[in-house]
């Protein structure tokens, strides 16, 4: 029975699955076809909830005795976009200029390839390894992600699974393979601010409150100053205002109200909550609830509303799982990887609850884009870099 | 043949057209059948241009010897709103508690009966005028406007038809007959501004240029500082921002574009030419254009377009025609109007252009709302006021 020892055909295998997000389209089937000869018990559970699509979720575990590394990541792939724009049709795994194009190809079927191809390589020649490893691999990181890395998390804890460690194989390196590994993350709010004001005709402001006014002057509070100037682990908190609509087409009207959104990532300096106090800080002090603003008989009459769940930050310590990785890197590559934490969040967050998590795979620059693809060569050097770790972490 | 002097039987009549933009609903024939027997020749023409409702308008000429007097106004009227919601029927005229319910009583079908009532009192008492009265009446000043007074105007003037004078019969009264006389009207000007930045990842903002940012930006120095302290004649000009739009409901996107609308209205301080340059200047310096803005590399990319047609500011100085219709004001009631520019646009900034205008009508309260109504009182004093005119300024 042959291993799935070559990136470069585990990931073909994986290309040629339609799996984009909700559909699984073949490519758990694939993957569990390349992992039972290796000896991983195989389990699919689909998840499923009222307004969302079911999903198809897959773990398996090789079983040993030791400890136990998670290998974590996803099938399920962003939309094609313009098919026609596509220099090599999205699921056909061609290869052109040392390079396979496909849909998923670096985010992240081709993490997914290349770790499979490392623990093939690490049984060919050393036999199963003193621990256990295991792959938690969802059909929903790309969509909503209700049925996904979550609840797959609370399955396999329940039935009793522990971890010692977990590798996201997300594309982590910015420019080149080795570049970067991320060992956390930043934590993100968003919120909705709402001025209420009273509706009238521009010729008599007197007779109505504009909220335009209103809202300008809040998202001035929210914008400045700085949040702090980053720690030695993070980037600085930044706020970025993402909407801002009062939608009102008569040019001698007054609207009534006007909305924000706002998105913060913010460091280990704030939590969730020193963080939605500091918003309501800063809103309350512009809006005169304090002391009222010069010009007002009243205070701006706001509302704010937290919107989806927000994600907390979170920093990995394990020394021994980021040195190891870290190392392995530089055998390999002879480039010391960068430790960081920006970026947007990942599944690497609700990890974080059960083990330690570091994030590695290939290089982003062409994911969600048409003719996403990745090099061979990076396939190749991302496989050693993995078989590497496999070696010695389990040491 | 009976003369029309009662104003409140006109005003019934005129009510019990409905009247509403663009329809002519027999207001424009009951009214022509009141003017016929005091001498007046009355034309009805009708304007049309493409894309908007064909409009018909009156005017009617008494002639005569001497200056030439001219009233104007409308007997279109807005909407009903909640017909459920009205106390009477809102073209059924009826009468409770001294007060003429219906749809225009105050704006304006209530100004032209009383006008009507005093040039038939006058005739009635002392023969025709030793002048020249004209009515130049439109169906659409409640609508677009566009087939109605500046056509009335150019096609009268076309004709050869010349004015001394114009009183606007509009509600010019905020609590009480006697209140104000409006001689001047401030200008008005709408523009909207565009601020093109680059999209992105609400996690990655230094790749994307945040338009939400620049706009806030740009709608600050639009608001602030003040744009005059006001001059002897006119209120201070004043800016409202009347919409802010983006338009994004993805939580983590940095949007492409931002846009917002802002109306002026604004004094004798300024010509709609020198409005226009304070606004560039303003936006320019704002945007960075002179000098960047602290961490920018370029200026805020934005451009402005100016909306609808500005209104020019004016101020009526014809001591005579203001002084003569103050006078029959105080001889009335006893009260000295103010000499106002408050307020918003009317038409007396079309007729500004063809001879003096001053403002003068009833109490303007329940304009455009549910239960619009006139006190039989205004409506008799209004026609004493107007009669005295007419005496005074012909005298």
């Amino acid at each position: 029975m042959s291993l799935p020892v070559d990136p470069t055909a585990n990931l073909a295998s994986l290309i040629r699955c339609a799996s984009v997000t909700p559909a699984e389209g073949g490519a758990l089937t694939a993957l569990e076809t390349m992992l039972k000869p290796l000896g991983f018990n195989v389990e699919r559970p689909v998840f499923a909830e009222d307004g969302t699509p079911d999903i198809e979720n897959l773990y398996a575990r090789l079983p040993g005795n030791g400890p136990h590394l998670m290998f974590a990541g996803h099938t399920d792939v962003v939309p094609v976009g313009d098919e026609a724009a596509w220099t090599h049709p999205p699921f056909a795994a061609e290869i052109a200029n040392g390079e396979m194009y496909g849909r998923g190809a670096v985010d992240m079927k081709g993490g997914i390839a290349c770790f499979l191809a490392a623990v093939a390589r690490h049984v060919e020649k050393h036999g199963r390894p003193k621990g256990s490893i295991s792959l938690l691999i969802t059909g929903d990181e790309e969509g909503p992600a209700i049925n996904g890395t979550v609840k797959l998390l609370e399955w396999a804890a329940a039935k009793g699974e522990k971890w010692d460690a977990s590798i996201v194989g997300e594309p982590t390196n910015p420019d080149a393979l080795g570049d970067m590994i991320k060992i956390g993350r930043r934590g993100s709010l968003s919120g909705i601010v709402t001025v209420n004001g009273r509706q009238g005709h521009a010729a008599y402001p007197h007779l109505a409150d504009n909220p335009a006014r209103g809202i300008v002057t809040l998202l001035d509070a929210l914008m400045a100053p700085a949040f702090d100037k980053g720690t030695g682990d993070f980037q600085p908190t930044n706020l970025e205002v993402t909407s801002i609509d009062i939608g009102n087409p008569a040019t001698n009207v007054i609207a009534a109200k006007a909305t924000a959104a706002f998105n913060i990532r913010f460091n280990d300096s704030w939590t969730v909550e020193s963080l939605q106090a500091e918003i309501h800080n800063r809103l309350d002090r512009a809006a005169g609830r304090r002391k009222l603003r010069p010009g007002r008989k009243e205070p701006i009459d706001y509302e704010i509303v937290w919107r989806d769940r927000p994600s907390h930050v979170f920093l990995t310590r394990d020394d021994r799982l980021i040195e190891t990785l870290s190392g392995s890197v530089k055998a390999v590559t002879g480039r010391t990887p960068g430790l960081s934490t920006s970026g947007g969040t990942s599944d690497a967050r609700f990890i974080k609850d059960y083990c330690p998590v570091v994030e590695f795979g290939l290089v982003g620059q062409t994911m969600h884009m048409v003719d996403e693809r990745a090099a061979l060569a990076d396939l190749e050097t991302l496989t050693q870099i993995y078989e590497r770790f496999l070696q010695d972490w389990f040491g």
